[in-house]
């Protein structure tokens, strides 16, 4: 399949339109559409969420008769159902566009193909595989939840250059600057769920919502709100009582609570709240595996995990860490402070969690780290037996 | 002053040609001259090792008699006196020149000026001040000689992403990979000295010598064999006995003892060797202050510092590094791995050694991190008392 340098330049287009919905599409993809005919762009599109118009809907309404021998440029295959929308497949068909051009299709093994076949069945040109890389990356939860049947995880963690997250008293407020608090509430608005602890909940009074300042650039719903991730807190002892900041603002909490316990009742609170049993295993930590199928199940796309070192080490530990955002500031709070992540004692260096950098970044005066782990089993196995 | 355009290029290229000598002219700076007339170039050198020609003689005998009535581009004050090689003032007067266009004053403040006094007296037009901060880039280690009576210090370190040198028993090796290691080695080659201690030798059985490799740009001296910094080791109990790898092969050992002991006597040895006696302070670290005095007073330059976490957390808390060069392996060791500074307990965030990001680069696999610290003074005084 070749595609021309003007095909590039298209789709590329449409991949920044996708962009645009990246912290309201949730629980869908983020998708942007382009039409073109005679060389000029006639229409273009993004989907912003969930409930209304697909990106081919509004390229198509921009476009209006003029769509009628039109190349469509569109980031994921389009769709073949009836769902809250018609099918966007039938109404480019309608429409009567010449040629379709996609970056990526269905991700749902079980539906991919299927907007092609409508497509080429009304003689439509189809192709399909121009910058499937860029499109991919637009939606790295979704195509989990989707190909893997299990969110994507991202483990936040924030240091000193010498990979200490507090003074051993537990003094570390501010440890980041602006830049990078505001990319961290960046990532938070594009994640579907926030995962966390009642440790850290208590221990910063945290409220793990998603916020605007003058310097990010998260954008609102439709009904001018911000879209806010539910809010999953491991609380193995039921420590919290519905009193914390967390439950006075934000989206919908999840608190995980040991199954061999009695659920606790809680105090009236301004969020919904529901609870949900988890397995404790025999090394005193939560079924984390368990916990992302149930999150598989509610439709969570995505996790975005912001706790303490034994949280990291034990998602690190299970395997369960999709990618490593590490922030570190520029200060060396030495060798009484407290370590980043638990992970207990190794023999060899075979035995430690590798990982591969993505990218590395300054924010301001401190550094963002993107990693992904290498190590997708249990990195020390001597602990777990 | 204004600058021209085509001032600013042929200073940039005068830059570069001094960039060329950085392997080698140790303990003289790197200076690099251009000679332009009619818009062209007709002359260009560098320094490239004490003893041997200046930048401006290279480039004054490139360009011959059509040097009468051209503009000298040079990255240094030419110099004014009588040393190894006549001042090059003199030979730009000689030369005809018309006009001397000078990055940086000589740093010496003593000197500073006599050279543009020379060509000044002689008619010619000088102006100074053209990229300056680049000029000073060249050269940290003679500028902190000169300006400061005491060396540039680096501290080297390497650690895993979450602050750890080794695991718990010891294990280390090749945190880093290639990439970076050739990057250790091409600072070592532009350093006067490499500061180690007994420890260090001891456990890698390090040699501290410069190397060149197929994929690092290091250069040699006029007679193809490398400039290899003096190596610094602190062995307060004098370990070391004369036989390790250390003493096998590249420049000059200085071993640093114990003032309150008598020197031992080492067995002979390949390289040359000399022993200094160091105050011990109260804290059981040798006077570091005393020892930059002394490797001053031998005309050095620049330290490298590649040890471990004693020695790199006293000289933090001494305020005596310049400039930290931290590689970051993407690799997880654990809470139970070892520090990378030994700093002591803090209790505040104020009192815990500050950095300012210099940059951050991604070396293959690994990063390296280059950051100045901003606490010069005693970071954690309570320590001390």
């Amino acid at each position: 399949m070749s595609f021309s340098e003007a095909d590039h330049q298209y789709m590329t287009l449409a991949l920044s339109l996708a962009a645009a919905g990246r912290f309201t599409t949730d629980p869908n993809p983020n998708v942007g559409a382009v039409l073109v005919k005679n060389a000029q762009v006639i229409g273009q599109g993004y989907h912003r969420q969930a409930g209304q118009g697909h990106a081919e809907v509004y390229a198509l309404q921009q476009a209006g008769s003029a769509a009628a021998g039109a190349t469509c440029y569109v980031t994921l295959e389009p769709c073949a159902h009836y769902g809250r929308t018609p099918p966007c497949a039938e109404a480019l068909v309608k429409a009567g566009v010449s040629r379709v051009v996609i970056a990526m299709l269905d991700p749902n093994p079980l539906v991919a193909g299927k907007g092609v076949a409508i497509l080429e069945s009304a003689g439509i040109s189809v192709q399909h595989g121009l910058l499937t890389n860029a499109a991919r990356a637009l939606n790295p939860g979704f195509l989990s939840r989707m190909e893997r049947q299990r969110p994507y995880v991202w483990l936040k963690m924030a240091a000193s250059l010498d990979g200490r997250t507090a003074l051993a008293n537990g003094v570390s407020q501010w440890l980041t600057g602006d830049v990078a608090r505001d990319d961290v509430q960046q990532f938070r608005a594009q994640s579907s769920a926030i995962l966390s602890t009642a440790s850290t909940v208590l221990a910063d009074n945290a409220r793990l919502t998603v916020r605007q300042t003058a310097s990010n650039t998260i954008t609102t719903l439709a009904d001018g709100g911000l879209r806010q991730p539910l809010r999953v807190i491991l609380d193995r002892q039921q420590r919290l009582t519905g009193t914390e900041a967390l439950f006075s603002q934000g989206g919908a909490v999840l608190l995980c609570y040991d199954a061999a316990q009695a659920a606790k009742q809680l105090s009236t609170s301004k969020v919904r709240v529901t609870q949900l049993p988890l397995a404790v295993l025999a090394s005193d930590q939560f079924d984390l595996s368990a916990l992302l199928k149930a999150l598989h199940q509610q439709h969570i796309n995505s996790v975005w995990t912001e706790a303490g070192s034994t949280l990291a080490g034990a998602l690190l530990q299970h395997g369960l860490v999709d990618e490593v955002i590490l922030y570190q500031a520029p200060l060396l709070l030495g060798d009484c402070a407290q370590p980043l992540a638990k992970l207990g004692d190794f023999q060899q260096l075979t035995e430690v969690p590798h990982l591969t950098l993505l990218d590395v970044h300054q924010l301001g005066n401190d550094i963002r780290i993107r990693a992904k782990p290498t190590t997708a089993t249990v990195a020390n196995p001597t602990k777990e037996s």
